[in-house]
């Protein structure tokens, strides 16, 4: 066993992590070669947990010194651990991944709550589901139950917007390229959220993302394989319902890559010869 | 005057570069130091220009070898060119712009081209307009005065769309950090597209985003200044219409930093308390 730091946890009654930041910083600690000495706990009793140093989680305690925020931690751990390999290989990485996180949450995090926020309180801890039910009802604008009905009809069009994410992915394993950073563990959070409480599939049992996904949910001898976490690959395709992600994906369009007119004479057929 | 590359630009009636790729490679060519010999011609005639080596722009030729294809040119200046900074400082950034690029060209491009396709086709050189018109009503299945019809209703909400981009830059001066590299140029690429054409400006006159454009407009002596560009920035915020981009970031929500209680109470305040 490495070094460890106290790690503040935001869980759920399975025992499995809910929070997305929470999740990134679990795989950033890792990533470091630290080890992770977890202080468990859910919604409620933060304030008393960390003895009124915070309200929100992540937050870890490194040889006494008190690391608050994903982000603020992320940039503890590359100063404080420089001969470990960086989290932000380049400041041009957290510039670019706090556009694709934006774009991620607006895409999906935020649509997916919609059409789980019901499941996200039965999966919590009894004692949490008070101040969850009433503190979700309030951000989302109703009762949970009424916000989550309908699901089915609005799961495949949030599975259609990922085209970005797989179209990067078709041509690397990781977003950090060859191997895994912070850009990975960010985004891979918000999906192990979603698999902390979902009781129905939010995504096609083939799609493309999903070896990404097991990729680095087994980072780290398996630190997003927690058995509490629920199967979000599976959605079925329904007829009438958008493609739940591009299937002809690469045969063309702005992304392939022209190597001469041989592998543009399909597209020019298709809109007519320019001379 | 340093060395120069032959480039193989494509232009409208105003001289100006319309297609984003090109614009992209032209920033990517100055980047590495070295100067733009301009071919210049429009949508027609490439196969002639370029001696059958390409139905499809951006080319050039370096000491002699041709290098086709926005990407491939890239790779070919950071391997060809290592001293100079590179265009991609690491592979993860390589990955996430073309994540970021896609959302990019969904949420922009491909609607601004159904705002503009008119004004597209108005603007090119004469001899190009009969297959302009005939491939971009293909492409878009219509006649291009119906499908650009009503674009002021349609227009906000594009803009709306734009914040991951917006919160990305309030943080840094260019996609790249501190300086700029590819990713600021294949954006920026997209954006002069738009200024090519654009007949009715699509943001607002004080959108976040009108800096950076500005920044990266200026690298390279005015390279994203020519004068045959039109405004892009000038829509009025109309009543009943989404907010053009968000007046209040930064102010709360998950792209806050938590620094403590006191950074959060305001939230929970809202929310109602988690104890």
């Amino acid at each position: 066993m490495g070094k460890s730091v106290t790690f503040y946890d935001l869980q759920v009654s399975t025992g499995a992590t809910i929070s997305p930041f929470v999740w990134a910083t679990k795989f950033a600690v890792r990533h470091k070669g630290l080890e992770l000495d977890i202080v468990e706990g859910g919604f409620t009793g933060i304030m008393d947990r960390t003895g009124g140093k915070t309200e929100r989680l992540p937050a870890i305690v490194d040889e006494g010194k008190w690391v608050l925020d994903s982000w603020g931690i992320v940039e503890y751990l590359d100063e404080t651990y420089p001969d470990a390999p960086p989290l932000i290989p380049h400041e041009s990485v957290a510039t670019m991944l706090k556009a694709l996180d934006a774009w991620f949450w607006g895409a999906a995090v935020g649509p997916w709550m919609h059409c789980y926020c019901a499941d996200y309180r039965d999966v919590c801890f009894e004692r949490d589901k008070d101040y969850v039910t009433r503190s979700r009802a309030l951000m989302l604008g109703g009762p949970l139950e009424d916000i989550q009905a309908g699901r089915e009809d609005r799961l495949p069009a949030i599975s259609a917007a990922l085209e970005p994410l797989r179209l990067a992915l078709r041509s690397s394993d990781f977003l950090g390229g060859n191997a895994p950073n912070y850009a990975d563990y960010r985004i891979i959070g918000s999906f192990l959220w979603l698999a902390s409480l979902a009781q129905t599939p939010a995504l096609a049992a083939d799609d493309p993302l999903r070896p990404w996904y097991k990729r680095v949910c087994a980072l780290y001898g398996g630190l997003g394989e927690h058995p509490g976490l629920f199967p979000i690959f599976g959605l079925e395709q329904r007829e009438g319902d958008p493609d739940l992600f591009v299937r002809e994906a690469g045969k063309g369009g702005i992304f392939k890559r022209n190597t001469g007119p041989a592998s543009t004479s399909a597209e020019t057929k298709m809109i007519g010869e320019p001379t």
